[in-house]
C-alpha cells in the first residue's frame, strides 16, 4: 500500500448533516479533493492550513476529468498526506465512487468509505415525510434521471418504476423528467401519482412542489434547471406532512 | 400545537455516524425515547439529566407497543419538554415514522425530522463497495424482509427484485432469506448472484460474508438469528472490495 484516502459523505447540503466521523477526518485532512456540490461551509470543518482542491463539474469531457480526479487521489496520497475526498449525499450513491475505487485498487492507495445522508432521506425528512410505509410502500428506489451525456437512460426498468406500490426517489432528474414520466404513465403508472419535488435541500432557498407527476412533468418542461433537486413519487409522495 | 417532537436518526450503530444536527438536538432533549436498536453509545450525546425512555422492542402485540409510543410522545411533548425520538438508522426508512407522525397530526403536535445514514449505505461502505454504478447498476432499492408477522412479505414486487441491472438491500430479512432467494431464482435471477450479509455494522463484532444469492439461503437456513443483519444482492454486491 501506498498511502490512504479517506471518502467522506458530504451530505445533503447542509454543514449540520455531516456525520461526527466525517467532520472528524475533515479536521484532521491535509488535503481535500471536493465537488463543487459539496463545497461552502461544509469545507469549515477543514483546518486552516489544509489544501483544499476543487474537482467539480466542468463543461465537457467528463471521463477525462474522473481520470484527472483519480490520478491527483493517488499522486497527494503517495505524499504520505492525509487526504479526503469530499462527495455530496452518500458517497457510494450515484457519486461514481466505482471508477475512483478501482483507480486506487489498481495503484495500491488504501482507502475507506464514510456513509452519509443521501439526498432522498434528506428530501423526505425535509417534507416531513417518510420513505417507506408498513404493508403499503415496502419498496424505496432510487434512479439517476441522467446518464452520462445528461439525457434520460434508456434502459430503466420501467416495470419497476411504473410499480404503484412503491416510492421512487430520481436523482438529477429534473431536465428529463418530462421524458421520465411519460415513459411511466405509458407502462402504466397514473399520471395523479403523487409527486414531490425538493430543490436545495437545507439551502436558504430550499423549494417544494407537491404535485402530480403529469403535472410535474408538464411544469418542469418550461423551467430552466438550475438549481439541484431530487423528485420523489408514488403515494407516499402525497401524505399529508 | 401543542408541544413538538423531533424524530432523530441514529445511523447504523457506530456513535460516529450520528450527523451534527442529531448530535444537537440529542444534547438539548428533555426527553428522549429511543429503540433498543438505538441505544447504547449514541445516548451518551443527551444530557446527564435527560429522561431517557426505552420503548425497544419487546415479545407479541407490536400495535399496542406503536400506540403506546405515540401516546408517550404525545404526553410529553404536553408537557412543554424538549421531546426528541431517536430511530436506529434513517428514520424514514423501515421506521413506521408514519405511524407517530400521524398520532402527532392527530392530536397537534409539531414536529421535525432529522435523515439519517441508513444500514444499506452503511454496510456498502464498510465493505468498501458503491451502491450504484454508472452504466450498469442505475437502480438501487431498499426492501424489508420481514412483514408485522416476521414473515416474508408475500406481495413484493418480484420482476422488480429479480432484476439483475439492480442492486437490493435487504432490511430485518435474515430469517425470511432462504425464502426470498426462492423467489428470486423461481423470478429469473441468476442463483450465483452475488451477495453479502453485513452483520452489526460498526460494532466489535461486526460480519461481513461475501458469497452468492443461493449459497447464503443455504447457510442461512442452518443460522439462528441473533445479529441485525442487511443483505445487498445484485452484480455490484461481489465488486471487489
Amino acid at each position: 500500500m501506498s498511502g490512504f484516502v479517506c471518502f467522506i459523505s458530504g451530505g445533503p447540503g447542509d454543514p449540520e448533516l455531516l456525520t461526527l466521523k466525517a467532520a472528524a477526518r475533515l479536521a484532521a485532512a491535509d488535503v481535500v479533493l471536493y465537488d463543487d456540490l459539496a463545497s461552502g461551509a461544509i469545507l469549515d470543518h477543514a483546518r486552516k492550513d489544509a489544501r483544499l482542491v476543487s474537482v467539480g463539474k466542468r463543461a465537457g469531457r467528463p471521463s477525462a476529468r474522473q481520470e484527472h480526479i483519480s490520478r491527483l487521489l493517488i499522486d497527494y496520497a503517495a505524499t504520505g498526506a492525509k487526504v479526503v475526498r469530499l462527495k455530496s449525499g452518500d458517497a457510494g450513491i450515484f457519486g461514481r465512487l466505482e471508477e475512483e475505487i478501482e483507480a486506487l485498487n489498481a495503484a495500491g492507495v488504501g482507502y475507506e468509505i464514510i456513509p452519509g445522508v443521501t439526498a432522498a432521506c434528506a428530501a423526505a425528512a425535509s417534507a416531513g415525510l417518510p420513505l417507506t410505509r408498513r404493508l403499503t410502500a415496502r419498496r424505496v428506489q432510487f434512479i439517476t434521471g441522467a446518464d452520462t451525456r445528461g439525457e434520460l437512460p434508456d434502459d430503466l426498468n420501467w416495470s419497476a418504476l411504473a410499480d404503484p406500490h412503491a416510492l421512487t426517489a430520481v436523482y438529477m432528474g429534473k431536465r428529463t423528467f418530462p421524458a421520465l414520466a411519460a415513459r411511466l404513465i405509458a407502462a402504466g403508472l397514473s399520471p395523479e401519482t403523487p409527486a414531490l419535488l425538493a430543490e436545495a435541500i437545507g439551502h436558504a432557498d430550499q423549494r417544494f412542489v407537491r404535485t402530480t407527476i403529469a403535472e410535474l412533468a408538464e411544469q418542469l418542461s418550461h423551467e430552466s434547471v438550475t438549481a439541484t433537486a431530487v423528485i420523489l413519487f408514488g403515494a407516499l409522495a402525497g401524505a399529508a406532512p
